[in-house]
């Protein structure tokens, strides 16, 4: 960490701040410029405390060297991490398809929908039994029974399921029916919710909150790690943006960005992220290009009727063509997704 | 509701989509134009389903007319809504101010600042015994502990106490010592704590989200109300943008903006909007100015050694000479800021 | 066009605003729905005009039906345009590789990078002889001593050249030197210098403004095309956000949302949009995946010896890696980069 | 500035940062800390080539010390400036209100409206005779018949005029009829205009651009400044934002950051920030209590036949409301509208 000192700070003041860093346990090292002096504040930047140096008087700026996570860091795991969801591996050249409704409406619709989903390649059957809703007159979920459907359909085609927990009271229920927990946008800093799927024995699907920074979601995958669940997987499904003609702002650069900072894998959901069946098959094919670990994506076999966002779902049969589509791209790039074993 | 059909439409589409406007009990409205058919969709708009419309096929467009709030409404409720936070009215032309420290840190810290507090003018105490940390390696809040000391010091300066609940399992805890409850803003679309806030018996103080929209905000109202709690007070405290010298972009037509659609009372924190204390007394005014109906500003007796936020908090002497502009302004625009009767 | 008549507007004021809507050359339509009044306007939105309908006393929204653009429409032109830059073909299935550094700065530097991006496959070389730099104190390019060496070097190594201008009085100039004409993000609303390029015989490269929307781009491509000129290739180049780790945030779903709306070419350019040699790859990968006709990507064969913008430049060796990757992933997708025939 | 070393640099690499440093003009100053090795720079940072440190081999990040800009410096130039438009001050306690329609339409139009707001107490007139239209089909002004129409009216009632200029090669037009030149927030990085605004013997109106940060309008002020011209006013008037009820953000904290960087005098906008005239007076009135240097409004006496931007223009009767709120406002503050001495 380095402090840079104003350049009307007095003597005294300067003196001041050199007892503070020496008083939080750190090696200050004072240099002169021409029009600034700095301290280089040597030793752990992680430790609490360091936040308030901003707060000394005669300090102009604070500027951080290190990055603030460490479990979630490469410099931590150097290699790339992979995560089992049930038998399907997603990481390591590894690439999961979740595919399934927004909300759990029924066993029928769910079990057609499913069969659809298998067929085109999807490994793991997606669900929402509880649903964040802008109106709470909104549909809000079928809760358990929901679960419970997901559960019989996941196991009738043998696929995983991921199922979206909203409540910290609801972890141990959702635990006892899904293989993976979702972390939804909006609570991506529901900091309690992030310690009690810690505590969990289910890997986490966790999304990026819509004004998070990349450096903000890996913080929060840092909650979940640093309570002993090493089963993270990240999810960019679009941030808040001025662009009004698509729902959220698909930030794809966030997949190498991830990378390059982080061990953990991170897929895609171009269904949250642009609201519009006409750009998710792109965006998908973009998605693997760009080296994403998988894909997330909304699929209904009669949109119109839908409980919840039936408008961003994929029919059936555009699900197929695009799962061709992205077989092919995969292949081409040294990389497949994730299928059982043929018998 | 105004369904915008597709110049391509097939006629049998344009009677599909008329068919499901009326299975969902609306009546619709054909009118035929230039280039577009449109469909005029008569009916109350917040009903569940509507979403879908867009997903019919032959429909380009969804055009909205009515709110999607209705409790949290100004056609709902015509006139200026007040709250009371114990003996605190907040709205109505009675300004409140909202001092105290980021975090509860001990007793006496909390009596050293509350005592500033008050000698300038505040009328609400605030501080946090549960706080949302991006990082987990951070002071996470001293919990019941913290509350108490909060309720001892709010009595012994006859100040109500606000303070932050961010788990739905904190709710029943928090109420046993505070006078109001807040939603932090990263919990702004926590659904589950919304709607256990909206069972409680004290009023709410409800922070906009970082990437929420005054519509989002007035949703999220509209949850903690339509649970049966009536007094909710707003706080825009900041959005997320581009600009990078300031913590958050603070969007003051979003008070006016607010007063025109809801009857709901708002206030200004221009500690997390801006992060500066040097940008902070001027915001305070301009709050006022702009008709909020107060302010929300984090104090600290020595900012260096606080243990959350130190480097926004205002200085005791900094704010007793806010207080002073504050209180010749509102005179000058026919407001005060709420005062106990004196004896 | 559908104006939403306040629910407390009088019937003097509804004669009005039906009269305004006469006058201006439309047809109203008016019909009563159960909490507001609204009236539809039929006739050609883009006159002039239009845009004050919301201020007529009683309306309370307007809502507009129709895109304000014609010439840069798929309405108007159904079939993908193709645009050429010399020999080079953009769009149709073929795909520009526009490489070369960010500035030009000498016959020697430049050779010398041509030389590798030629090696490399890529098209069009590119080289900026006026610069537009945030500081006045940065280099502001070599000016027409520039052009003549883009010049000769494009003609060296049989490559069409492309270079920015900034000011309508250059236009005259830099056509005499360049195959295409660039408009810089800065200048995506500088309509003088629109109304200059529409009016030139060179291919116009028109790229996004930091906080367009796809919709601006394409009215500001209409005032091109409105001028007369017809070969207008868009560029993606991102835009301004909250994500401090990157220089902008490239919005991919911008190739699928411009070319479901626009018969015209566009491209991506990864160099501006993210800032980041380590995240250029992945980028240019995902924009072809993406439906793209093209990548405009900086090289430079000395980074940090660069008079702009040396550090988001790709070195030619990284150069030539990614050109083989993009070759075999376009082959995969059916579309090619456009070659010179074999002799 | 201060380089970060990446921890898994070579003795090599870290030997060639030295060497560059040097190369530059620059001392370095090295430090080796836990984790990471840090070198300072020393010496002037607004040189050209600093940038490029950041792509020399081994350089992790370069954190900046210094502003970019001098001449806008408050560092440069400690106490507040002020700049005379004609007779009437503006800053320094004084503050303008430059009021009129969005574009000229003419002289009766102008000749109305000017009477209104003179009689209101505005002391600049407004009015734009090259319009920046997003659309090529909207009215794009009256062009020199605007500017004389401007210049009599102004004369008429004894206003100083600012106008619009829109291309470098209307400047010397402009200088001949206006008294003070506006250049637009799309113009902002219009870097050839801005320089040639600066050789001008006029003062300048700078608008903030859409996505332009706090630093960048002052960069673009060092332009104009760093020709020579001293007369430059700032002015904020809104950024692109996700917000979807406001045409823009006002991004209030702009004033006293502004003001604590720079010494020029910074006005407020709020009718291009809002875009929606029941929220403008509340605006205007915190943009005096926020410590602006004044306000720039539109107002029109037909807002539903204006020419340009009717939507957003303020009634005569509603200006003559405001300003006499904002007249006891600013005596409250201690502050006053310049106005002609009273003969």
């Amino acid at each position: 960490m380095i402090l840079v000192i104003r350049p009307d700070a007095t003597l005294e003041q300067i003196d001041h701040v050199i007892e503070r860093v020496r008083d939080l346990g750190y090696t200050p090292h004072v240099s002169r410029g021409e029009s600034r002096t700095i301290i280089g504040v040597i030793g752990d930047e992680a430790k609490p405390g360091t936040e308030n140096f901003s707060a000394i008087p005669g300090v102009e700026q604070v500027l951080r060297i290190m990055k603030p996570f460490k479990l979630a860091s490469r410099e931590f795991h150097k290699s790339d991490s992979s995560v089992y969801v049930g038998k399907v591996k997603i990481g390591g050249g590894s690439l999961a398809m979740i595919a399934g409704p927004c909300a759990i409406e029924g066993y029928e619709v769910l079990d057609t929908i499913a069969k659809y989903v298998k067929a085109g390649g999807a490994n793991i059957l997606r669900g929402g039994a509880f649903k964040p809703r802008t109106s709470p007159y909104a549909f809000q979920g079928m809760g358990e029974d929901g679960l419970k459907i997901l559960r019989d359909v996941g196991d009738k085609y043998d696929m995983p399921v991921v199922t979206e927990v909203m409540d910290p009271r609801q972890v141990d229920l959702v635990c006892r029916y899904a293989d993976m927990l979702q972390i939804g946008a909006r609570n991506m800093q529901n900091f309690d919710l992030l310690k009690e799927c810690g505590k969990a024995m289910k890997p986490v699907l966790l999304k990026r909150g819509m004004s998070a920074t990349v450096k903000d979601l890996l913080m929060s995958a840092e909650y979940v790690l640093s309570e002993g669940n090493k089963d993270v997987v990240l999810c960019e499904r679009g941030v808040r943006s001025f662009e009004d003609s698509t729902r959220n702002m698909l930030d794809m650069s966030a997949v190498p960005n991830v990378k390059g900072q982080s061990h953990l894998p991170i897929i895609v959901d171009p269904s949250h992220a642009t609201g519009r069946p006409d750009l998710i098959p792109s965006m998908c094919r973009a998605s693997v290009a760009a080296g994403s670990d998988g894909i997330h994506v909304e699929v209904h076999n009669c949109p119109e009727k839908a409980l919840s966002d039936g408008p961003q779902a994929l029919l059936p049969h555009q699900f197929l063509d695009l799962m061709g589509d992205l077989r092919r791209l995969a292949v081409a790039l040294g990389r497949e997704f994730w299928a059982p074993p043929e018998k």
